[in-house]
């Protein structure tokens, strides 16, 4: 088997066999065949597609290039959620004390963000000694003991994934949704996970922009996870604006903090709620979704899951203090009040220009290197669908770096117009 | 500007402009695009193509990279010639000296052949001490005293063109007919003829089959040119079967001579005789194309063309001797005769399978610095439209390496039949 002629197959619109696959794939990890041999097979395969079965063949590949990690030994099941990515996305965050406060066993890997603003590990890393860089041993131990921890991927976890990537990102060949799917679920797959849901997003703020390309693209993670044997659901969800009120990382961080304690967001809640329920009845710990929501409020109410939230930081060393005081975050101090020029209902708060605006005011980061700015961003005040008057505040904005571009980015985010028009709801579907 | 913007613009089927190829290529040499990045863009372009300008910019941007010759002060005008390649396609050995015997001056950079049979270079590496490793100041001090010179190419033409050669041979994007373009032009134009015929195949021994893909090919490469201000023109010729009748090394130089000694096989002729034509008229040596001929005619029978080779042959330190003695090009004295199995016409005779038979008994190479065996190779004693009787003798073939292989490839490549098909014209047109 020679890589060129593989090249040449994919390139005519042929379909890999397994053993095809697997010896690209293993043949790149092992370096007989090289990084434009790969990069020029990813272009055909942009323009040819894998069918199913080939992209089971990759996603497989991908599992075993590296790690599988297995808690078999420490927890009859471990759930995972994953989220495709949106702003002011700290789901994570309640997410997983929630499920553990009810009973349910979660294994979190999360990554670092690129982009326009941190991943779930730089939130938790604006918690003051907060140690993401859990060995598999540590990682294991808390799980049996507290049922839920959050570390920063190994890297070992799926590295034919990882080498795959860095060749993607700066040869235009991201946008395939084969690649894409084999990525995300090779990665939860390897994570050991027995139930997965994924949080498909799209929207403005989303990598994809239609509920039909998010709906695409959940059916095929679905249908690789049942290739491949388990079971994974998803729920695709609008990122047409900002999920809760809270962008930036020690602010969202604050912001999941006030849900815990039952301040929450409705939209933020609904999402939650929703991936928590189906996390639940997968694991069995409830047999409705009624009988889940119930359990979550309950566990909300009684500050079980706030208390398990202080314990997922007590065990990775971070400042529990975080809890009662905010002020350990530190959070910008410099806040600025944008304000509506006009009055009317909002009917369009775009994700995007928001991201863009923290991510220049240092939330973000273009190389895994740069340093971010845990204490900056951007706390919205009036949201879709909210009615403003003229000089009223629609976002606070934390920091000065590039402020007035930030404000511009804000200012422009926001349409408000006289009459209100009916928006997509958050939740499009669930699959 | 970066390289995976403009690989996505060329995913998209966009345009590009002239700044962006030359940033691509450019930076390419310079080594701030990296191999994978053009191999994700050459597999685009196989996908999207390049229109004739953006082609004309690429084979522009080719020529830059490296040396341009120019031999103004050695000679009026000089001409050059190029086939896209063939089996036993010797046309350069006797073109050349029969258009400087004429009083044409000629330049001919060659490579060295990859692939079934060796390069011109080979092939007059055959004779004994000839030096085809000419620096530029012998090349065209040559030129200007004896009006021709056959030299390798120097690594520092098109060197860009080269070095994307290099992955498109592995990562399966070598048959894109623009980059086949601008890969050919550009070496022609950088080696500084005013004066260029295309020889372009089609057929069982060529690398595009039909003659309509050889046309497309041809009037693009005649455009480029004449985007480029270069006066280019081309003849598309048939490669079904092999051209002549010997096939391999040192037997392709002693057709060589007996052609220019006046016994030739006639399609050798014709394809000949039709390129130096058109060579002759736009060098303005003769006025029309029968005026060409006659001139020809008159070179081969009076000697003059077979004295031009020899004084090649001296110049570059060659044994002249081989002209008069055919020892001395050590042709193997293995000769084994392929038998026709049965009587009739000769309806096909397969030009791939010839060149495979002789590969395998030593004649070509896979690798660059793979030994060739200059002796081994194949005579043809019959060919398409020829009666043989069931005994007579097909091909002689020369050496004994793989021979028994190479018998059966021979024998596949006759098809006998009784009665006589048409077949068709060797040169399909001239454009």
């Amino acid at each position: 088997m020679r890589a060129v002629d593989l090249i040449q197959k994919k390139k005519q619109g042929l379909k890999h066999t397994k053993e095809e696959i697997n010896f690209l794939i293993d043949g790149y990890m092992k370096g007989t065949i090289e990084d434009y041999q790969m990069s020029a097979w990813l272009m055909a395969v942009c323009f040819k597609g894998l069918d199913i079965e080939e992209t089971a063949y990759l996603t497989e590949a991908y599992i075993n290039s590296g790690t599988i990690l297995d808690f078999k030994d420490v927890a009859p099941h471990v759930a995972d959620k994953h989220s495709t990515g949106g702003v002011g996305d700290k789901v994570t965050l309640v997410l997983i004390p929630l499920l553990a406060s009810c009973g349910l066993y979660c294994a979190k890997l999360s990554g670092r963000g690129l982009g326009y603003t941190g991943g779930t590990i730089d939130k938790l890393e604006s918690i003051k000694n907060f140690n993401c860089q859990l060995s598999t041993e540590d990682f294991k131990k808390q799980i049996k003991e507290i049922k839920a921890a959050i570390s920063a991927q190994t890297p070992n976890l799926t590295p034919a994934d990882g080498k795959t990537y860095a060749i993607r990102d700066v040869t235009a060949t991201v946008d395939n949704k084969s690649l894409i799917c084999a990525s995300v679920v090779s990665k939860k797959i390897a994570s050991g996970a027995d139930y997965i849901v994924l949080d498909v997003k799209y929207g403005s703020g989303a990598f994809v922009k239609t509920k039909e390309e998010a709906g695409e693209l959940a059916e095929l993670m679905i249908e690789i996870g049942r290739q491949l044997k388990k079971e994974i659901r998803a729920v695709i969800t609008s990122m047409e604006q900002p999920l809760g009120k809270c962008i930036g990382n020690a602010l969202e961080v604050y912001e999941s903090i006030e849900f815990l304690k039952g301040n929450y967001e409705q939209d933020l809640y609904d999402v939650t709620v929703k991936i928590a329920s189906l996390l639940l009845l997968s694991g069995k710990i409830v047999k409705t979704e009624e009988e889940a929501v119930k359990l979550i409020n309950e566990k909300i109410k009684n500050g079980d899951a706030l208390n398990k939230l202080k314990e997922i930081i007590s065990y990775q060393k971070g400042d529990t203090g975080v809890i009662d005081d905010y002020s350990i975050l530190n959070i910008s101090k410099d806040i600025y009040e944008v304000k509506a020029d006009k009055s009317g209902y909002i009917n369009r708060l775009d994700a995007l220009s928001i991201a863009k605006a923290c991510k220049i005011m240092g939330a973000g980061r273009d190389k895994k290197t740069d340093p971010i700015d845990f204490g900056v961003g951007a706390k919205l005040n009036a949201k879709v669908g909210d009615h403003v008057n003229e000089g009223d505040t629609l976002t606070y904005l934390y920091g000065t770096k590039n402020l007035n571009d930030a404000i511009e980015l804000v200012k422009s985010a926001y349409i408000i117009e006289e009459n209100k028009k009916e928006i997509d709801p958050l939740i499009y579907k669930t699959v």
